[in-house]
């Protein structure tokens, strides 16, 4: 029982009381529900992997986007991480596919060019398969810096190189934005 | 006393005990400080008046925006409020000149395109002072509105006319973007 509340604890939010309310439950439940979870825990870790296409984490290879037959494969837009897909399928508006680093440059973290996973995206640029890379990390100082490397890093390979906008959010007041959305928001203006 | 609360309570988000506090400062104080606070506020409305050129609230006429000989006045960035310029000027990055709608179109609440001051924009581009006009209305449902408006009033009179952009805010995370912010990065991204 202690055994189950420490590895419980471990979980994002999950303090000692919580962590004994989830092993009291286990205790309660029939042997097939504890094996049930215990298995499907297990089975995360075992099925899981990358997809060798896009790096996006997945239980079969390529991943659900990657071997979508209505969406576009060769626009690309490049996430920090898997879970920021979700925030550009919410739009419900992106008809092309991924591409996830895993990661943001952070030199102060040791994080340097080379921990990210760019190696297959190069590849497929370099074999001609994609049209337009959309640099979709967050507008924070990582991510605005991994968008310059990679831009760099993937300029002259004779693909079209965007990058998501910045400004005032949708639905705000600008009286109520910061400056830099703001000023980004004057710079970034487009015809209309 | 009485008077005087009933007169600070109207003030916004001030109470009556905040009132009281008020008037009993204002007792405790020298006949010149009272003297001075009354005539500031008597000044105020006196001496305030809107710009001619631009409709933005000041006490000489053109405003200091518009007098201004280090401003453009070939770029106006259209706002729908006096206190919408600070937003813009906090970006310390405009050189531009400005134009108050003062509101914004709100069918619910009575406001057509009569009730927006235009005619002095409009006058200023049919005179050819204008060769761009920034809508930076906020992206909310009326500020759309209005914008979409103005555009479809300009058209044709020979203005460049942008849309300040809308997207994910500086410093902030794509995962916790809402999805109409996410949806107009992704539509606005532009070419690096």
């Amino acid at each position: 029982m202690a055994r189950l509340i420490e590895e419980l604890k471990k979980l994002p939010g999950v303090g000692t009381k919580t962590a004994q309310r989830y092993a009291f439950h286990v205790l309660r439940s029939s042997d097939e529900d504890a094996g049930a979870l215990a298995d499907a825990v297990r089975g995360l870790k075992q099925s899981l992997r990358l997809c060798s296409i896009c790096n996006n984490v997945t239980d079969v290879d390529p991943c659900a986007y990657c071997a979508s037959p209505v969406r576009n494969p060769r626009l690309v837009c490049v996430v920090e991480e898997a879970t920021s897909i979700a925030s550009v399928e919410r739009t419900r508006n992106y008809q092309g596919v991924y591409h996830v680093l895993h990661g943001t440059l952070s030199p102060l973290h040791g994080v340097g060019p080379d921990q990210l996973r760019t190696a297959n995206l190069m590849a497929r640029v370099d074999r001609n398969e994609v049209d337009e890379i959309i640099l979709a990390t967050s507008p924070t100082l990582e991510g605005e810096a991994t968008a310059s490397w990679l831009a760099a890093a993937l300029r002259g390979r004779g693909v079209k190189l965007t990058r998501i906008a910045t400004g005032v959010p949708a639905g705000s007041d600008i009286e109520y934005a910061d400056e830099v959305s703001m000023a980004r928001a004057m710079e970034g203006r487009r015809e209309v």
